[in-house]
């Protein structure tokens, strides 16, 4: 029988009702619990205990090494978070622990666990079956799906499927105890753990009329790369408020500057429409069909290697873990 | 026979090959010519010819006044607009024409309408049947998908179907030179025209570790009114980078934030989480199932009526033209 790790960090899934709201206090143990796991393969890790909008890079290191701690003692870990941010957590680890051999499966709920009709309950259940029957790599196992966690996205804010896999196919379904494999994980390569990461990255997205002074401020914000959600394909103000010109601007000041779309499906490319030509002359660095999330975690941990402008172009067109399809 | 205008702005059903990429250059009558329509109840009007990336808000109200100025003499309206901001668009068209009497519908295309397999010729054509079968309103008809403006985002790149309707049900579909009602429009009231709009308006999508300064800057940039894509239902940092402190300091200097989620689909709501609780107490405004698109242009609209905070949200909280699910 596998050996798998369970290891908590709070989130919805832990959530009791308290006088001023939802608050994440339930431990790992009193998790497997409420499922009525007590089979002896599972052994359990309280990390912290927090609502994940305020999950941030530093706990995503502690994270990473809490998971690099233990790692030749298990074949899986599930990691319980919250729904918040799981997808940018999920991106972030599997950034920080490419090429892991053992699979590292998060969950959650929408709804606490301590609920009668919570989806929590079967959610750790699938995740612990999707522990003991994945390869090594970084997902998210939610609403019965498993998605690869540099693919994810939530995109519902209540609905039990809370998650999608972007631009990507499901890894598998996990039902009546059993995972389905829909298609194989990319072969990600040797183990090379690493924490090391800028957490400086900021987003834009673009709406009509954005004033560029908000992009122009970026320089005064300690910021150190940018993600850009432009329109559509790649489209941006070039005239009257021009953003291409404060992007021009960013990136002379070694600022890089990755251009991703606000739609949430398909990828984006500068290429295409002559409003946009002058985005690629500038060396803005296309993030191809990557996720939003995807986007900003690689960007601080590319960072976190290099702030070479080319070296951070090479990296970020470059597919590190399966988040890119490279062209 | 109905009488419909076809106003064209330019965008990708436009578009014919450049050496710099593709350009905006057909009218509304070489549009016509391309589907083969020669029926004389259709008039043409080229307003301008744009790639949508550049339509801001000076083109809002230029659209907006040229549609009023012909209101009388038809019973109908196609708009051909690129799509890369057809949904802001069609957001601030459903607020500055309220209560229009005739429909006003959006169309354009993902690919040239000059390229023999465009789908432009086909949403151009199903555009012209959906202006001649709907009540008034705002609508964008793509893809056969037919929806309410003020409810449509882009979420594709790149297919045909490049727009949902989010939290909101189709109008109805259009095949076969037919238009199938699927639910009905709202009821808008009386036709209220009014472009008057602050445009210094500001969108920030939280990600995590995201500096509190960039939040802080928005004082410094000109803008009135900011609008936060948060996590989930509205979670967002409140240690070590404090978000929310950013946000009440925004709010005392009498700049309203809106709060909405950068979930695509569902509510927003600050009432669940512990986390999320002082957001109310600070008095943040719920933007409630509005997309971002509609949060964006009515955030603009409201400004231009009333500068005052409790006006302020007193109306973006309130459903104006079907743009809102009020609780």
């Amino acid at each position: 029988m596998k050996n798998i790790c369970l290891i908590s960090t709070g989130g919805t899934i832990a959530c009791v009702p308290t006088e001023n709201g939802l608050k994440p206090e339930l431990n790992a143990h009193q998790l497997l619990e409420l499922i009525g796991y007590h089979q002896s393969n599972v052994s359990t890790i309280d990390l912290f205990s927090m609502d994940s909008s305020n999950i941030q890079p530093e706990e995503w290191i502690t994270i990473a090494n809490a998971i690099n701690d233990v790692i030749d003692k298990y074949d899986g870990i599930v990691l319980t978070h919250g729904t918040d941010t799981m997808a940018y957590t999920a991106s972030m680890l599997s950034f920080m622990l490419a090429g892991i051999g053992i699979p590292v499966v998060l969950t959650g709920a929408q709804y606490p666990a301590v609920y009668p009709d919570s989806d929590g309950r079967r959610n750790l259940e699938n995740a612990i079956i999707a522990a003991t029957s994945l390869v090594g790599g970084v997902y998210i196992c939610f609403g019965n799906s498993l998605m690869l966690g540099c693919r994810a996205v939530k995109t519902r804010t209540t609905s039990l499927n809370a998650f999608e896999s972007i631009n990507y196919p499901y890894i598998g379904t996990v039902s009546d105890g059993r995972m389905l494999a829909l298609s194989a994980p990319p072969n990600t390569g040797e183990f090379r753990f690493s924490t090391d990461i800028d957490p400086r990255v900021a987003l834009i997205k673009l709406t009509p009329g954005l004033t560029p002074r908000l992009l122009d401020s970026i320089k005064d914000c300690d910021i150190r790369g940018v993600v850009v959600e432009a329109f559509g394909l790649g489209g941006m103000h070039s005239i009257r408020r021009n953003h291409l010109e404060s992007i021009r601007e960013l990136m002379k000041s070694n600022i890089p500057v990755v251009l991703t779309s606000q739609c949430l499906y398909e990828q984006s490319t500068p290429d295409i429409y002559e409003v946009s030509r002058p985005l690629k002359d500038i060396g803005i660095i296309s993030a191809g069909d990557m996720t939003t999330e995807a986007s900003i975690t690689k960007l601080m941990w590319v960072l976190g290697h290099t702030k070479d402008m080319d070296q951070v172009r090479r990296l970020m067109q470059q597919d590190l873990i399966g988040e890119l399809t490279e062209k």
